[in-house]
C-alpha cells in the first residue's frame, strides 16, 4: 500500500452492501429492513412539484438545517413528557453520519475506545474501526439477546483507552429486542463520563423511546432515522437527540453542507404527513406477527420475538443457513445471513408470503 | 466540557457558513462562488418527473455509485489524454466529504500531517483540525499568490509526522491564480510518499487540468465538484480522480450510503446535458472580465486576474475592508471578506451591476 496510507486500513473491511451482479430482474429486498411502501403518489408529486418551483439547485444547502430541526423537535415532544428544543436536535446524512461525528468527537486520537454488545448493528464498530478506535465487545445472552452486564461492567472498568462510548441499539439488530427492565437501570447507572448512545431508529416500530429521561441524563443521546417507518431511506436523514453541549459539538464536527436541500425538504413534508405515513406501521406489524406464528411452527428452526420490522430465526442445523440464503437469493428474496442465524425485514404481503413459500420448500427438501 | 467529549474540540472553530437573521428579504449571494442561474426548467421537470416515477423513496441508495461513476469518467476522459475508468472515480456527498475522506485515509492518529498554502479553501485545515491532525502552513509570495516552493520544502522536511498529504487549490480560492509552471515543476518532483491533491473545483472556468498527468503520478488525486459550473450545489456532488488503490482505500473509510438516490441522479442527469449547462461558462468569464476591468480601474483597491468565476481584491486602505463588507450586506449584497480582502462571486449581470454600484458608492464617500 502507498506510505501515505494509514497500513491498518489495508485489512479493514468496509459495511458490506449489495451489488446487483447476478441478481435476478425482480427480486424482494429484504435484507435492509427499509419500509415496504414508497411514499403516496401525492407526496412525491408535491416533493417534485417544489423542486421545480422553489428550490435552487445551484444554491448550498441551508448549513444549520433550523427549520427541519424545529420540525423534528415538534415530533419528538409529542412522545416526550418534556418538551425538547431545536438545540437538542442534530441532523445527519443517515444516522451513520451521526455516529460518526459521535466517535470523532469522542474517541480518535487514542482518547477513547467504544463498547458494543454483540450481535448488533456491525455499523458501530466498522466506522470505529476505520476511526482507528477499539471496540470492546461484550457478549450478549445465546437465549435472550439481553446484554450480559457484569461482563460490560468488566470491560468498562478495564477499558484502556477508557470506555467514551456506549452503542446501545433498541429494539436490536439484527435480534429484534427491546431493552430490558435491567439493562435500563444499568443504563440510568453508568457515570456520566461515558456517553450512552441509544440508538432507536426503530422507533416508529416499536413505540419505545428513552428520550423522557433525557433530561435526567445529560450523557445520553437518541439517535432516530427517516430511513425506515417514514420511507426515506434514498433521501439519507439521520438525527440526534440529547444535551445541548453535545449536540454542538455534534453540529462542530461535521460538514458544514452534509445534508442536500431536497433531503431537508422531504423530511420536512413526511413529517407534516406523519399521520397519514405512519398509518401503514400497524400493517407491518401484523405482518410481522403472522409470519413469525409460521415460523414459530417450523420445527427445523428457532425464530425470537421482535418488536422491530423484521424478524430474526436461526436453523437447528446451522450448516444450512447460507445454503438457504442462496438458495432464496436464487429465486428471488434477498434476506441477511447474520449472527449464525438470518434476519428477514417483513416486506408486504405479496413479498412476504413468496419470502414463506421459498423457505418452506427449502425446509422440506433437507 | 463534559468528560467523554475530546478536550482539543472546546476552542475549535468550525467552517462559518451565514445564518440568514438580519439579511436583507432579497440579497444577491457573491459570497459562496455558486453558478449564478438554477439549472434550466426543462431539466428540472425531468428531474421531478423521475422522481415521481422511477425513485423508490424507501430504499436505500446504490452504495457504489455505479453508473454516476462511469458517466463522471467518461466526461473526465473528454479532457485527458489517457482515458480514466470508472476505478479512478470516487464520489462524495461534496467534495468535502472526500477531503474527509482523504485525512480519514492518511493523517489520523498521529500517523501524518498535512500541508497547506495559505491564503487557500479554509476547509482543509478545518476539517484537519476537526481530527486532530497537525495542519503546516506555508506562505504564498504576497504579489502573485504562488507557492513559497522553498518554504513549503522546509516544512516538508521538517514534518513531525510526517506530511502525508498537500492541498493545492487551481485555480486557488480566493485568489483566483492557476497553478504557474513551477508551481507543476514542485509538485511533479514531490516524493511519491507524499499524496498531492489537486483540487479542480473551477474546472470548468479555468479549462485547467492535471488529469493528463495522473497516469506518471500515481500519488496525485484530483477533486471536482458539480457544484460550480454544473449548478448542483444544493445536491451536493463531488468527485475524486486518481489512482485505483487510492481510491479504492477513500471509498473504504466513507460512510456505505453517503449520496442520496436524487443527488446520484442530478448529477447523471447534468452529465447528460453537459454541453448545455456548459454553455453558460462563457457568460460568467466575460462579466468576470467586464468586472476586472471595472476593479482595476479604482485607485483605492487592487484586483487580481483570475481564471476561475470569483475575484479577489484588498482595499489600499485595509480598515475599511470589513465595514465594506458590512454595507454591502446592508444594501443586500453579501461578499467574503477573506485574507485581508473580498472575494466576490461572479453573479447575473444584474447581480455584479448592483455590487458595482454599491462599492463605488462605498468607495465615493471615504
Amino acid at each position: 500500500m502507498a506510505t501515505f496510507l494509514r497500513p491498518e486500513l489495508s485489512n479493514l473491511r468496509a459495511y458490506s452492501t449489495l451489488t446487483s451482479d447476478s441478481l435476478p430482474p425482480e427480486v424482494d429486498s429484504l435484507d435492509t429492513n427499509e419500509f415496504p411502501w414508497d411514499l403516496p403518489i401525492a407526496l412525491k408529486e408535491r416533493l417534485a412539484q417544489q423542486y421545480v418551483s422553489t428550490l435552487a439547485s445551484h444554491r448550498y444547502p441551508d448549513s444549520h438545517h433550523w427549520p427541519l430541526r424545529q420540525a423534528i423537535a415538534r415530533y419528538v415532544s409529542e412522545h416526550s413528557p418534556t418538551a425538547i428544543s431545536p438545540h437538542q436536535i442534530a441532523v445527519g446524512n443517515g444516522s451513520d453520519e451521526l455516529i460518526r461525528s459521535i466517535l470523532l468527537a469522542t474517541a480518535i486520537g487514542g482518547y477513547g475506545s467504544i463498547l458494543v454488545a454483540e450481535p448488533t448493528f456491525s455499523m458501530y464498530g466498522i466506522l470505529a474501526q476505520t476511526l482507528g478506535i477499539p471496540v470492546q465487545r461484550s457478549p450478549r445472552d445465546p437465549d435472550t439477546f439481553a446484554v450480559q452486564i457484569a461482563e460490560a461492567d468488566t470491560l468498562i472498568a478495564q477499558g484502556d483507552p477508557p470506555v467514551r462510548v456506549l452503542f446501545m441499539l433498541q429494539p436490536n439488530s439484527p435480534t429484534g429486542n427491546p431493552l430490558t427492565t435491567a439493562e435500563v437501570d444499568w443504563l440510568r447507572q453508568l457515570p456520566e463520563d461515558i456517553l450512552v448512545v441509544i440508538d432507536e431508529a426503530y422507533f416508529e416500530f416499536s413505540g419505545k423511546t428513552l428520550v423522557g429521561e433525557l433530561a435526567a441524563h445529560p450523557n445520553w443521546l437518541i439517535l432516530r432515522t427517516f430511513s425506515k417507518a417514514f420511507r426515506l431511506a434514498a433521501h439519507r436523514v439521520g438525527y440526534a437527540i440529547g444535551n445541548p453541549e453535545v449536540i454542538a459539538v455534534l453540529e462542530k464536527v461535521r460538514l458544514p453542507y452534509n445534508l442536500p436541500t431536497f433531503s431537508q425538504v422531504a423530511a420536512e413534508v413526511a413529517l407534516e404527513h406523519r399521520q397519514e405515513l405512519l398509518a401503514e406501521v400497524p400493517t407491518v406489524l401484523a405482518e410481522r406477527e403472522r409470519l413469525y406464528e409460521r415460523l414459530q411452527a417450523c420445527p427445523q428452526l428457532r425464530v425470537w420475538p421482535s418488536v422491530a420490522n423484521f424478524l430474526f430465526f436461526r436453523l437447528q442445523e446451522p450448516q444450512h443457513t447460507q445454503p438457504l440464503c442462496d438458495t432464496l437469493r436464487r429465486e428471488g428474496t434477498l434476506v441477511r445471513a447474520i449472527a449464525g442465524g438470518i434476519r428477514v425485514t417483513i416486506g408486504t404481503p405479496a413479498e412476504t408470503e413468496r419470502f414463506w413459500q421459498r423457505l418452506q420448500a427449502f425446509l422440506n427438501q433437507l
